[in-house]
């Protein structure tokens, strides 16, 4: 964490076309940075010099190195974040297959499976990252979808729902195992949807 | 893999309890080099260093970094590798507990989850890992398992179940999301077991 040294500037933030467009960069070349090396090897510095901006600049908009991944996996997440109301929503009968469908969407898409292969490299290593995806994943997306399932215990089966698709996530497109790695994905579907409606409103 | 320079000597390997002593050792500390730094940290030389031997000793005695990293993973698991038959004997329609209490079982036992731990990290980090965890898990475990169901599908049925306790465990012992992490091993069993079973000897 000696990243977050005392060379935060908050105020007099510079507002703007020019600034927010700094920003973006600094941001999306974070992106990169963490998808590319993982949350330990990435540093502020490195960020900033990738960048070409003063590492003060960063730690201005973003804080610390932990604030600047989380800010990383929020922007890539971006678009998954109203997925929780669109999973809940609809018939309660088919939520398994929304969100296995959601899961695998996301993972089969070259644009958003790299910055969540990050972010799982980087909370199997690093506790602050774990921090982060606890929060952001479990917190805001699970939690979302658990709390329009009405269950006492939906909490814990949204999570077991979660570890059927984290789990082929890992063994399907980190470590590529066969036959599972080349499945065609309705195959997939088929087959966890009903697992996964299984946990999240069986008995 | 510049660890794996020139340097072995095959010929002449030392016999006797002396040289079988310090093989162990070098395995020994082998496993706990790569449990604490991951597969990419661990070099030949820092496994040489720590076991008070010369680095061509590490390679005479197990070849590369790849080598010696399969050996450390094997000796870690030699407890586990007749899981399999345990597994497969017994009533078939009760495999997927007995798979459930295994999994269970080696990721609560402190002594195997820390090695169990150092392959998960390493192979999401890292290619060559990766080769390993599909060699013996996928290759080994899973594979003995599928040739004891005797359906033409059973390969990928029992990845689809391994992806359910692979990401338990990732959920509960690695990235420790609550209720799922202090859920009661019993409990967790009871979820998971249906769940595995059915995609063993579902329809």
């Amino acid at each position: 964490m000696s990243d977050a040294g005392g060379t935060t500037r908050r105020r007099g933030r510079p507002r703007g076309t020019e600034s927010a467009g700094t920003r973006d960069r600094i941001l999306a070349t974070a992106r990169e940075e963490f998808s590319e090396r993982g949350y330990e090897k990435t540093s502020v510095r490195g960020i900033a010099k990738a960048a070409g901006v003063d590492p003060a600049l960063v730690h201005h908009y973003f804080g610390t190195k932990e604030q600047v991944f989380e800010a990383a996996v929020e922007v890539a997440f971006a678009p998954a974040m109203d997925a929780p109301e669109t999973i809940a929503e609809g018939p309660l009968d088919a939520v398994g297959e929304r969100l296995t469908r959601f899961v695998l969407g996301v993972w089969e898409n070259p644009a958003t499976r790299a910055p969540l292969l990050a972010i799982l490299r980087s909370a199997v290593n690093n506790e602050t990252a774990a921090t982060v995806f606890r929060r952001l994943i479990v917190g805001r997306l699970l939690r979302r979808v658990a709390a329009q399932l009405n269950l006492p215990d939906a909490e814990l089966r949204v999570e077991l729902a979660a570890a059927q698709l984290v789990g082929c996530a890992m063994l399907r497109y980190v470590i590529r195992v066969e036959p599972l790695a080349s499945a065609d994905p309705e195959q997939i579907v088929a087959r966890l949807a009903p697992v996964v409606q299984g946990h999240l409103t069986g008995p």
